[in-house]
């Protein structure tokens, strides 16, 4: 069997947010990836695979060749399977335990690294601004390497949801107040902001404690810290002792 | 003035290692990026750019098109200027201070964010295997965003480098010792291993100690941190209590 014209056509499609939301349906790829999507609760649509690596017990899989799968395949080096999952309901919305919060995230891959901290921190929800990059766009779910599965994602209007919160919200800033010397607690909200122009001024108003990560170096030029290894640093920090 | 057919076979052959260090330059693009490397101790060599942004006081520059950039450039959005700049002499390799060593480092997105992190947290030396991916690399010179003018970086032996330091050696390991429970020095060698196989063994071998970043995601199916996020958490702890 073979890719039809409606298969190739919705796996394109697929690469647009537009569609993915209308069909509710979004694309894993690779064996390791998609087996931790299979192993999860996420609820398989189709697969097309190569070789088979024992998907023949799936439902609705299909036996492509290499140059099919280059074809559909977002991947420098196409590896083996291409499968759609259904995206699942959000969680509701939490107003406990620690929660990271994105204000605009843009680049895919801050996004899929983020996920992959959250999921290594434990943390509880990852709450994002209606602009930040949709999490199941094709190069966040390759870079979250299967976290996305173990993340409860919910993208809301966040300014609206931190007004509500009654946590304590932390503004992440290059002039906030030093992180080593902050008290911080178990239970918090930590926000951080765009990758060009950090945390918008109508977010800022409603956060109550501002923190940064200090510099060591001697010459004061240093660029600031990408967001997603800040929020590495800051996640270690929230952690360590709670 | 438009481009030599020189000039171009010049820059086209800086994309590959082996005429990098043949002619010892590398190239650098973009307004924010060449700035930084003028206004350090790096020598310019050639300079092309579109807009003159008080270029013209500068020796050997060339004023292009926007198309001649755009077939030079490497970057998918070109920034106005490309330049050419010498390679420094490497440093001494130090025996005090802290230093992070790195041991096969293949991704060039991965080099260029520890050398962001090695300068924002003041490290004194980064130094390099031999089969770590060259710093002058045009992914490595775009990533790093000028830090590579501010941080001293050497490629060696690390082997023999590792064997012959009086440093205390910190190997970073799925399965060392908790970071958080580590009194660590405020000199040592922090060594970081390769993006698929981490730490070779013979190096391993060499090392006095082991660390790990705990996990405490409640499910203990979370991939290997990455290692340029990995490097971010250990830096900042290394770094804030010395």
């Amino acid at each position: 069997m073979a890719l039809s014209k409606n298969q190739l056509k919705l796996i394109t499609s697929l690469q647009q947010k537009k569609y993915r939301t209308k069909h509710g349906l979004f694309i894993a790829e690779g064996t390791k990836v998609v087996e931790e999507f299979l192993n999860s609760n996420f609820i398989l649509d189709q697969l097309f695979f190569v070789e088979n690596n024992g998907y023949e017990t799936l439902n609705n899989t299909t036996q492509i060749s290499e140059i099919e799968l280059k074809k559909i395949s977002l991947l420098k080096t196409p590896n083996n399977v291409l499968a759609i999952f259904k995206i699942p309901a959000e969680e509701n919305l939490l107003n406990n335990g620690f929660i990271v919060a994105l204000d605009d995230i843009n680049d895919p891959g801050n996004l899929g690294t983020i996920i992959r901290l959250c999921d290594w921190f434990g943390v509880d929800q990852l709450i994002c601004s209606k602009n930040t990059t949709d999490c199941y766009n094709a190069k966040v779910v390759q870079a979250s390497m299967g976290s996305l599965t173990r993340v409860s994602i919910i993208y809301t209007d966040l300014l609206n949801y931190l007004k509500n919160t009654s946590l304590p919200k932390y503004a992440t800033l290059m002039d906030g107040e030093n992180v080593y010397k902050s008290k911080l607690p178990k239970e918090a909200v930590l926000v951080m902001g765009n990758e060009a122009n950090g945390i918008s001024n109508n977010v800022l108003e409603v956060l109550d404690n501002t923190i940064s990560i200090p510099r060591f170096g001697n010459i004061q030029q240093t660029e600031s810290l990408n967001v997603a290894t800040a929020t590495a640093i800051l996640l270690s920090e929230f952690k360590r002792l709670n």
